[in-house]
């Protein structure tokens, strides 16, 4: 089969065998924002046309390809739901020579009743085993990150957390930016305002009081966006730990970011283990298997 | 006397009696930004000239006028320091026929030894009577609230949160501003953000909760902006009120936001009394009865 994570900004393909082994991986710029006027059976053509023309007749697509404004709308599926439930809401699209269907993002209430949406993230949680055989928890950082719930082999819910858009908009468009310069990424700045995030006065103080450190010659401009970066994500881990049960995290994403967030979960008193994006052709290959694909 | 209070977007000027009432008051948007060229000296002259004829010859001046991007840089006193420690560390300026003073700004530590500076807030707090005589807790909202603790007469220490700098950001340069739009200020959806911030799961997923809300049609458009707001004063006032010794909280400001503040002071179970921007006129008054004036 062909497994595709295709998100807004990313289009990663994986072949993947009978045995749910990753086979030929294919990776392009091409997210839903970067294909024009919905070209999106082109686009796929243009990056897996071989693997079809070799014989792959099963095409399975996560992320925002199923949103609004994707391929067509996978209406979101109601938490709890595992690969089970997810492969019996898939939906078809219609494509030349190939079955392919799409993966429903999932709706789910944090712990106040508020509606949450995820759409991608979900596949890549049900790619870790560890998740669905004893449960726990999963962090997805990025942009909007999300922190997933997992019992009993399926999703019970999930929180976001807007941590990287807040770092842009703090870095690009408040007074906190006139103090910055990209530097090489910091371990020390980077663990204080891990430090920062525990001390009192909330996160709104502790913001300003990259400024203040700035002013005072105590953060040269290189260390401070590893700074800024290292409070935001404390308060995020911070908070995030105290609602969950138990404290360790599987924390999928890009080495970098994983990283990242590996430290602030040790520091905040967590345990994290760390998966790269390619859990996501392992939950594709999982609900495929769940599939009747006809 | 004439007391000024000359901070970064505007200029307000007193002429205070001997008993220390407030006799005329002018203002402008002359702030310090607004100023070419230094012509500091010339501004002066046309927005108080009338009161310099008619006699006048002491003018104080307090707020960013003293900084160095102002008319010439008062060094910061350090806490704890009340009128008479500030009346003896005036700056004098040269100016053609009048005697004119800068109040210096305050440095201090948070309570983690992040350094704090403040200027023009000082003398609104020594303004208000009753914090000089029973100590407390002042808050000054803005682009940077200023949390204030005096006592003994003196100011003890302050806090900053970058509460109304961090709205603009969030508004104007992330996603929760594609479902905002102005509209008339809301008592309601403040108040749902106000009880928000009392929630599980953190500052930075109450954030993304706008987003949420307003996709699942739970949020106008027109609500959005307030409940934002309710968020981020929330989220600063239940940590500062965390911090604070007593709950009494004298809010000094423009009465639409000491307004909003009394509203979420009194939510988080604290009591507010509201002041205006006049507290700068008894303050100046109070600290030119204390120098020596050559």
């Amino acid at each position: 089969m062909i497994g595709i994570d295709w998100g807004t900004t990313s289009f990663r393909a994986f072949r993947i065998g009978r045995d749910g082994a990753i086979r030929d991986r294919r990776s392009a710029t091409k997210g839903i924002l970067n294909v024009p006027d919905g070209r999106f059976s082109d686009t796929l053509r243009e990056e897996v046309g071989p693997w079809l023309a070799a014989g792959e007749d099963r095409v399975l697509l996560s992320g925002m390809i199923g949103s609004r404004q994707g391929w067509r709308e996978a209406p979101y599926l109601a938490c709890p739901a595992g690969a089970a439930e997810i492969a019996g809401s898939l939906v078809d699209i219609a494509f030349d020579w190939a079955k392919v269907k799409l993966v429903p993002g999932l709706s789910g209430l944090d712990s106040s009743g508020v509606a949450e949406v995820m759409r991608g993230e979900e596949t890549q949680v049900l790619g870790i085993p560890a998740l669905l055989r004893d449960g726990g928890i999963a962090c997805l950082p990025g942009t909007h990150s999300k922190w997933v719930r997992v019992a009993g082999g399926r999703i019970s819910g999930f929180t976001t957390h807007m941590t990287g858009e807040a770092f842009a908009a703090l870095r690009g468009h408040t007074i906190l930016g006139r103090t910055m310069r990209d530097g090489p990424p910091g371990d020390a700045p980077f663990d204080a305002g891990l430090s920062r995030s525990a001390e009192p006065g909330g996160l709104l103080h502790h913001l300003f009081g990259v400024r203040a450190l700035a002013l005072a010659d105590r953060l040269k401009e290189q260390e401070a966006p590893a700074y800024l970066s290292g409070i935001l994500i404390g308060h995020e881990v911070r908070a995030a730990l105290a609602q969950a049960e138990g404290s360790v995290v599987q924390v999928i994403g890009a080495p970098d970011l994983t990283a990242l967030y590996a430290r602030a979960i040790a520091a905040c008193g967590g345990y994290a283990e760390r998966h790269d994006g390619e859990a996501a052709a392992n939950g594709l290959a999982l609900i495929a298997e769940h599939a009747q694909w006809t």
